[in-house]
């Protein structure tokens, strides 16, 4: 056996313990409760991966698989019930939901459609409203026929946007969540810092891409759905496509962008790098965004807005001749999702919270298709911003 | 730079060239209009990833945030169009697709909306009818409330499930989509032959997953969404949720499946491996289910049935004493997602065509709570099938 691939880094030993208490689901029933109480929800009906297992604490990379549905009922009292194919039942059991009603899937007749309408026939209807996953930043892992179906079969309920209850819920993190986030970004910024070891002139993208996939790896990331590697001469074009098979040339910024996950939970920041020697105009356009993250992460604190954390990131970057950029906001939630609401921009509202995981993500446009973007991670505390990211280097990392 | 992480093994010299030609994607769309026009569609609607590259050939990680929808129009005559938030038109400029109206997006507002709107009021309308991906294995990826109300701005169309015409045309893959299915397939065998030098009696099947997503990382997988590594005493109980801190044991024995992707394609296909000396009724077992795949094989045939592949399968574990199992079919189709159609199993009906890749996927329960499952990727010739995978050994490999 080779013992590169299974050494224990630094971080694998600070790695947090893997789930959750049963009293943390408890807790994160109890307030969803409270909040379906205040929307006037009988219950909420999940589907979606990251919902399954916020209320659940289940996990299976099986739901890369479409091919059958799962379900989590969260009544208005009492505990989650969950309706799911055989084919998960031993591990199901092993977590903190006791009301479990399988069937053998696929079954295209009835995939799950009766026994959900049973399962609802047994619960109180106060106000004849079932929240689902209807609503923004939300899909429904389910065929949408088969939500149709549904409908027509659950008698005294109506089928209405839980999304805004949801997202409530979910975007104040517990402090366990918390630990989970800071764990995969503190990996993540120690794997971008030992890059430039890593990786040399002339590589492509794409060798740099799967270098740094094999050490966060390494490192102890579970998952790296999110790793695009994007290089220009002085900035880079788009920040979402890549990576591709362009060698890396003196003059160039290197972007680089990971969501990479610890048992459930996403970091989501990038890094810039220097390839050789840049201009000067690309080192001033560096030093303004590096500012305007500063700007970002000074105004965030309970009782700010989006909008106003979008506003002081825009003021540094208009000082500094930015063009705009095509990113569209200036940060975003994170937490089970590599994006979650809320959104920093003009008219989202919403005020900020303790407990909230924010990215702090300004970009410009320097000069027609040179971009540069930062991203740092961070958590909202009393006090204000707290970085879950080991904040980048004023100057650009290097790579020769 | 370690040269470790940037080695060119063997299957990454023979690797296939990236993306598809524009005649490929001409040939695709033509296909789906054939289709189109007999199930009476004047477009399809998609938004899911694999749908939007099928069509596009564009590729992002950044679908991983559900932020921000995207579309491809597929009108009955002519080329794709797509509805594309902003931030991805310098990348999709680059594409075959020529017809790309853009959106600054996020804009709850109207995400994409009006854009949809204009593009399908410039569509000839014959039928009244757009197919969407509302069926079977889809997922719309956009929040259901936008899609309701995309219906009621869009005059003179209803929305109908477009998804048995898409799978029609996917499930179908073409030689060059084949070429990329083999690539990864081959390359994920190598990695599963060699894991044995990896990996060893007292590790977790933690680190044996870790292990074998570097190396399939350095063979050249571009990313690996699904490495459930599972292990139990003489079998497993269930083979969808793992890896977990669980440590191999001698008489264990160890399930992996993977699917890995190259290129937007997958393989997925399991291995078992004995953890030192196993029971003489694991080892029974095992023949069983490796007789049943040779069955299985066999029966893949052209115009043969997936009720037909099942049966055959069935009778060798039947003859086998096998109790069942609950992963509720032998195999399915694969492509660009982990699983397609058709399912191999009773009632499904779909007879098998040249062009379809396949999972060949038996398992048994010999004992309760004791499973082992076997799986190859084949495709349908017009002589039968012929295996992607490198055939698994009829003893299975040991671990020490």
């Amino acid at each position: 056996m080779t013992t590169a691939s299974t050494e224990a880094s630094p971080a694998m030993s600070d790695a947090p313990a893997r789930g959750f208490s049963p009293e943390e689901f408890a807790g994160r029933t109890a307030r969803a409760q409270r909040l379906m109480h205040q929307a006037r929800l009988d219950a909420l009906l999940v589907t979606a991966p990251p919902n399954f297992r916020y209320f659940s604490g289940f996990d299976s990379q099986f739901w890369e698989s479409p091919t059958r549905p799962w379900f989590i009922v969260v009544p208005a009292d009492g505990e989650p019930i969950a309706v799911i194919p055989d084919i998960a039942a031993p591990e199901l059991a092993r977590t903190w939901i006791r009301n479990i009603h399988t069937w053998p899937a696929p079954r295209p007749s009835d995939d799950g459609r009766s026994l959900l309408r049973d399962v609802f026939a047994g619960l109180p209807n106060r106000h004849g409203r079932i929240g689902a996953e209807l609503g923004r930043e939300m899909a429904l892992r389910m065929p949408v026929i088969e939500f149709m179906a549904l409908r027509d079969v659950v008698p005294g309920f109506t089928f209405v946007d839980g999304s805004p209850c949801l997202w409530q819920i979910r975007q104040v993190k517990t402090p366990a969540e918390i630990r989970h986030i800071r764990h995969i970004c503190e990996l993540a910024s120690d794997a971008y810092r030992a890059l430039p070891g890593l990786v040399s002139l002339g590589m492509t993208e794409r060798e740099v891409a799967r270098a740094l996939r094999i050490d966060l790896a390494r490192r102890g990331a579970d998952s790296t759905p999110f790793l695009p590697v994007i290089s220009g001469p002085g900035g880079v074009a788009q920040i979402v496509c890549g990576p591709g098979d362009r060698r890396l040339e003196p003059g160039d910024v290197m972007f680089i962008d990971t969501g990479s996950t610890y048992d459930g939970y996403f970091c989501d920041f990038d890094r810039v790098y220097a390839i050789g020697a840049i201009s000067d105009a690309a080192k001033r356009a560096h030093e303004t965004v590096w500012q305007a993250t500063e700007a970002g992460i000074a105004a965030t604190r309970p009782g700010a807005t989006t909008d106003g954390l979008w506003a002081a990131m825009q003021a540094v970057l208009d000082a500094g001749g930015a063009l705009g950029n095509n990113v569209g906001r200036s940060g975003h939630g994170l937490g089970m999702q590599l994006t979650e609401p809320p959104s920093n921009m003009q008219g989202d509202g919403t005020v900020l919270q303790p407990g909230m995981v924010m990215t702090i993500e300004p970009g410009m446009e320097y000069a027609p298709g040179k971009m540069i973007v930062h991203e740092e991670n961070v958590v909202i505390t009393e006090d204000g911003a707290e970085l879950l990211t080991k904040r980048a280097p004023r100057e650009m990392w290097r790579v020769d």
